[in-house]
């Protein structure tokens, strides 16, 4: 079993490795391909057009025995979206491909839609394409989101400096505590809505990325998707750097500290190994930091700085005398 | 039963109702959302954007007791790159999601991979993003193609003409009989080889599709994707139009003629309701016949003029004295 998943793992490698076949012969046009959250495509003298792809299956990615079909189908567009605003993109277009069981009911699809619908207002998107087909036993929808921005603005995952300041936005492990609520049927608990709609319908950070992006300040940027020991990890391997990250730095909500403690479960990993809180990670120079406050202030949003870009590699957490290279998720102690 | 597969085809409209509830709301660079073969989108002065998408999933779209996993992935690139083919556009870019089930074996996949690979290179596509996931039971592939033209040059389906000539290029039927062989297990029997490839490894006109769009003499074109019946009807409604097509003039190889006799099946379902040929359908007015005709011989290509265009609606397939309504696959006695 153990084997078989490596293996599905590994099947991203593959398509890196696709990738790395094309080197040398990409068009001219394309100045990002597989590596980053978006694809970029230079369209026009200074703009770019950002492209990304991502696929939610019933059983693997949710479960609809607690995921409403409205908040999925919002999640599944929200999931890309994330990604636009991970490059500082503006997202435009929508493509939808929805694979329908036999036993789906009419009004779950309706619901769906409907969600699906309210995301495209939210974010300003247009669908331009779709593709509907039967799928057997599973739910699945896979949507490509496309976005566009200045070519001079885009931030990639690979321009972290040593010395930089690693920042993160709102709060990290709600999503994660919400997921595990959902699993364990304690959605009816307290403060826990915050958490369970962290998890059920995130809310990507696509005014913060934007403006971000124009201030011209940040060098690395990414979304955390699946965690931030493993998030920054890429930035960290894209860059040719390392990170620390201060334990008592990382965002915290009361009602995560709370969930956490009911559930025995350590804060620390659900913020920092836990995924899918589609916050945005960035770094720059430590000099930024008053004007990244200020503009961040300006938009009504939050965000913490949670530690620095250093020389070397791996995502160090350091939490009191201890220090961890939590890199990709896995805990290992160092020293 | 039938009640669930209509609600299934009707999410096609539902996704089409998506977007005429954005009617109005489209962003200005959006010339043709839903409703061709591609979207379209201009990105600089005279010069577009085409995307579309397509999924294929185990035991839907392709069963694996016969379709060979290199063939289907080449086909995965193909279905797509034919819609490029059918604006008359240049293909360029693609994005993969696969949904691997726990089943899959890696040397099935390794080759399904090579496969797509190779069709990326025969079309000279850059794979700029993707997405692995598991997906329960069943393999499914979903690709997104971008491709571009100059905006002047790109073929609606909506722009026939009453008095136009209807063309086809190639051969209809062969990947409709190739699919009947391979389902009766009768693959190796004298002239088959062409339209089992035809069904398993289908070859979009990329090349015909640019120059036909180029030389500025169609006034419609798309794919045939789901036989002449419903396809010609699709540009029929999307121009408001009708056409009639001249039986003896649908051009049908001599394989497709002896394989139709040894399956009994009327030669003409194969070629007009039988789907999957991947050859474009467009139109032209009538004194561009000797141009269409030289521009196709030195590309060295085959097309045949199948019947004009005329007023009213509907697909109307003239044979001797009888006139039948074969719109949208259903055939139909109106006389």
């Amino acid at each position: 079993m153990s084997g078989k998943k490596e293996r599905i793992l590994s099947e991203r490698q593959l398509i890196a490795e696709i990738a790395a076949q094309q080197k040398g012969s990409e068009p001219e046009n394309l100045i990002q391909g597989i590596g980053d959250d978006c694809a970029v495509q230079r369209i026009s003298e200074g703009r770019v057009s950002l492209l990304t792809t991502d696929t939610l299956v019933e059983g693997v990615h949710f479960d609809p025995g607690w995921h409403p079909q409205y908040q999925l189908g919002r999640k599944s567009v929200s999931v890309n979206v994330s990604d636009i605003a991970a490059m500082g993109g503006h997202p435009q277009f929508a493509l939808l491909s929805l694979g329908i069981p036999k036993s789906c009911d009419q009004l779950w699809l309706d619901d769906f839609l409907a969600g699906f619908t309210s995301a495209l207002k939210d974010y300003h998107l247009c669908l331009i394409g779709g593709d509907t087909v039967h799928s057997g036993e599973r739910f699945m929808v896979s949507v490509t989101v496309i976005g566009e921005m200045a070519e001079e603005s885009v931030c990639y995952r690979s321009g972290a400096q040593s010395g930089d300041l690693v920042w993160v936005s709102g709060f990290l492990g709600d999503a994660a505590a919400g997921l595990e609520l959902c699993r364990r049927g304690m959605t009816d608990k307290g403060k826990v809505q915050t958490l369970v709609n962290a998890h059920l319908d995130p809310e990507p950070r696509v005014a913060l990325g934007e403006e971000l992006a124009r201030s011209g300040l940040v060098h690395a940027m990414m979304d955390v998707s699946d965690g931030l020991a493993t998030d920054l990890a890429h930035i960290c391997t894209a860059s040719g750097v390392g990170a620390e990250i201060d334990a008592l730095s990382v965002p915290l909500s009361d009602a995560l500290q709370e969930a956490a403690a009911c559930l025995q479960i350590p804060v620390l990993d659900l913020a920092l190994q836990g995924g899918e809180d589609y916050q945005l990670v960035f770094t720059t120079s430590s000099d930024s930091r008053e004007k990244i406050l200020s503009l961040v202030s300006d938009l009504g949003q939050h965000v913490s700085c949670v530690g620095r870009i250093i020389e070397g590699s791996g995502v160090i957490l350091c939490q009191g005398d201890e220090r961890m290279d939590i890199s990709y998720r896995g805990y290992e102690h160092i020293f």
